[in-house]
């Protein structure tokens, strides 16, 4: 396409908020636009573009795994939610509105209880199972701080799959099927990621696994081996338990603890002195939803230790109703893996992918039952499965970009190859770039002509700035029979012949 | 696709809600999930690929026309309704709602505003005109009575593209562009379907028309000529004027007028005998928002007569403070056209585009405005235009069903032939059956295999209520080395060999 069609709004003042670099090279490369402050963007042709190749490579694993494309609807009932029991857990972020008729319903920012809600009603015989349906569809969260840009806003593209079976291992058997489907799909995009172990949050479930796009911005610090595969988010992380002697010093923290329905408790976490309290593992250990700073002179009744204490400390030191040993601190650099003895550290991770091995949390509360071959009504046993289609597209540039724009990988890109003349009043180099185009599109090739009539310098940094993988120009050196081909990885610049030109750029965009 | 894993829950029940044969086979046929009577719907995976192929011309074509795809956010700011002055206007369709910090957005049931505000932050030169953006994204009407399925739903799936021009003439070649455009999606999609002239309603703007599928369920009336091609909406249909003579009678007929911020005015509409008020031209004549029944007894500042009832009325019959003359009669059969002074009659159809001369309405209010090559600031001239994607799959089967279910058109149906074993427990026929499937999947055609071990009758009916264009039945005649195949349109039967079989079908279903 000709770049001077298109609206593609490219700016050189970075944007007052933004900070990370996907932030700031997909605003000002014209990619999304933001919807004044408010966690909404749209996406412009480039931005739709790349959302179009990341959406196309997930529906084709996905169908090709089995999988079945629905379309739910993004306005949900309320009442589905109040069955499930999530209403109040979700809390706030949950967009919450009434219709005209004083209707109640929620702007979905996951489909759980929509997806048991139609299966429930429709699949009643374990001759219908197993069955994966998914979907790409918008979701909205009414994050209280929406920033990063695509990495954490409020109205943003999602894949969400859910499975259902007659067992637990039929369950686990489209898990694992699933980790192989993603790393697939995460492959072909091109980018770095590893899979890690993950806490399962407010979807619930036992035994979860993130796919991280590897990245020194992301917002998840991973433990990883360094000797083995072994990664785990840090909420999830566990190490080779350290052996503690009576003598060990010990501190003791106390947090409220709140579940529904505004309850609260006041609990002890006592760990070693220099351990550090993970929140969400003490979260979990003892059931709550959330967990605050509590007055330190405040009562405990509930005393919370650090399992690897164990012999160590004397529980009648505690003044307690109730004392339990849980895994609640956080695994440390240089900590020693579970699995290989190993030394464990931290990298830092984008959370693109999901998968989760739910059970029948949802499938309990909302009665989704169906007769098993012995003619029994049992609860189906659910798996969920999810892939932040618009994050992936700010994922992809925080990995990979340098300080002068994006590079994108082959998969992604909007284009694969730019054409670039640097003086449209040159007759040879606009001809010249008007034949490699029309050459380049008779192959099927996606190529961006950029046939403005600005500056050469102002043009290329609009490519540096876009981030194509290649691109041609049509230069000073065309006299002498010479074009230039750009690498945009590195900005590697090679020379190469007019007459050999459309053959080597086919063969190097294609290879 | 095996029909046993895919999710398609046909039933032999009528919902009971269901009057149109699209609402009831669209349900019965597994295509389409209703959400608790909502106006809301989730696709299934057979109504999601019809979606999928409707979507895939309509971007084809668009794209091919010049038309740049983006996706704007579906949640919107209401400061911008309430800058372009619609927010009022749009009445209580318009869902409104705040965020967790108290902010107002409503969900978008049509993009002006947002795609305004996109275009002047980031055009500011003639020289980057025309430009034409489209998406294909969910919108919301609070439709106080949500009816006939996906005819009238709250959720939908539209297709609203917005150009922006230098002036009327450039505005007007691609209206004219886009009317052949639309013409090329709609006989792509294999509808019958009439372009006509319509009212612009609350979009607004001069000149528009509207592409209306004729079936006989269609809300819209349409006057079509006998004789010519004029068409029009009933609500901006015109005829030849009628001559009356002094002596006619006539009548008055009083309605309440509803203006912004809940002002009213009680206005007389005077008529010719056995003339029908319309009451779309009406509103238009008196630049009303909407038309209620008012107290015969009130007083009538202001009087509206029919214009074909020129000099045969003494407007000193009035007492009245204005009184002026307008088209405000509906148009009724036997009239003649003012085109070519054919007769004139009704017809119904289905509105399924529409696209409209919108001029500066929106980019005068929103100050969109560009330098023009004088370097003038100048108001851009703006064109809108739409397509309803979801309700076109309500719409074909309303023109393409019988009494036993739906006949898709090819370039819609989810897949193109079915082979149906009758008896799976045949080995012979599952061979058969199977053979069939995999060399048609080899040939890249779109074919869904009944594998299931229901019985024949059920079988065929599932087939006759899906209603993939062509079929193929595996059947009691194998044995003599004969199968059936099945044209959807009228069940017609053909005989085929088995040895031909794989031939015969490639070239029925690819001719």
């Amino acid at each position: 396409m000709k770049f001077s069609t298109l609206l593609i709004p490219t700016s050189k003042e970075t944007p007052g908020d933004a900070s990370l670099a996907s932030h700031i090279y997909l605003l000002r490369g014209g990619f999304i636009d933001s919807v004044g402050d408010s966690g909404l963007y749209n996406f412009l042709p480039l931005g739709k573009k790349v959302l179009d190749k990341i959406r196309f490579v997930v529906k084709e694993e996905l169908d090709r795994a089995g999988c079945q494309e629905v379309a739910l609807s993004f306005v949900t009932p309320e009442s589905l939610w109040r069955e499930s029991g999530r209403l109040e857990k979700y809390g706030r972020e949950l967009l919450r509105f009434k219709d005209r008729k004083e209707n109640n319903f929620v702007l979905g920012p996951t489909h759980e209880e929509m997806m048991v809600n139609l299966i429930r009603r429709t699949v009643k015989s374990y001759k219908q199972l197993p069955l994966h349906l998914y979907q790409i569809n918008l979701k909205f969260r009414d994050e209280i701080r929406p920033r990063f840009g695509l990495m954490r806003g409020r109205e943003f593209l999602m894949k969400d799959g859910y499975s259902f079976h007659v067992n637990r291992e039929d369950m686990q058997r489209e898990f694992a099927h699933m980790e192989e489907t993603y790393k697939t799909i995460f492959t072909r995009l091109g980018v770095d990621f590893r899979v890690v172990e993950a806490d399962s949050g407010a979807i619930g479930g036992t035994g979860s696994k993130e796919f991280m796009v590897l990245a020194d911005s992301g917002e998840d610090t991973i433990v990883i081996c360094e000797s083995c595969e072994y990664g785990a988010n840090i909420e999830a992380a566990v190490a080779e338990p350290k052996v503690y002697d009576e003598g060990v010093t010990y501190i003791s923290v106390k947090m409220k603890a709140h579940y529904d329905e505004g309850k609260s408790k006041v609990i002890a976490f006592v760990l070693p002195e220099g351990a550090e309290l993970q929140e969400v593992k003490a979260c979990k250990a003892v059931g709550a939803n959330d967990l605050s700073v509590s007055d330190e002179s405040a009562q405990a009744p509930i005393v919370v230790i650090e399992q690897s204490l164990g012999a160590a400390v004397d529980p009648h030191d505690f003044d307690a109703k109730e004392i339990f040993y849980e895994d609640i601190s956080s695994v440390k650099e240089g900590d020693r893996c579970v699995h290989c003895g190993g030394v464990l550290r931290y990298t830092k991770g984008i959370e693109v992918g999901h998968i989760f091995q739910l059970g029948t949390r949802y499938s309990e509360a909302l009665g989704c039952h169906f007769l098993d071959e012995n003619g029994k009504s049992v609860p189906m046993v659910m798996g969920t499965y999810g892939i932040g289609v618009s994050r992936l597209l700010a994922a992809i540039i925080e990995q990979n970009h340098d300080e002068r724009g994006c590079i994108w990988t082959r998969e992604c890109a909007p284009f694969i190859v730019q054409i670039i003349v640097a003086n449209m009043k040159d007759e040879a180099q606009k001809a010249w770039g008007e034949k490699l185009y029309y050459e380049m599109r008779e192959k099927g090739i996606e190529v961006l002509f950029d046939d403005r009539t600005k500056r050469f310098g102002s043009k290329m940094r609009d490519y540096e700035l876009i981030g194509i993988p290649y691109a041609v120009v049509m230069g000073k050196n065309l006299p002498e029979g010479k074009v230039e081909f750009i690498t945009r990885e590195g900005m590697v610049k090679e020379e190469v012949g007019i007459e050999d030109l459309s053959l080597f750029v086919e063969k190097r965009v294609l290879s």
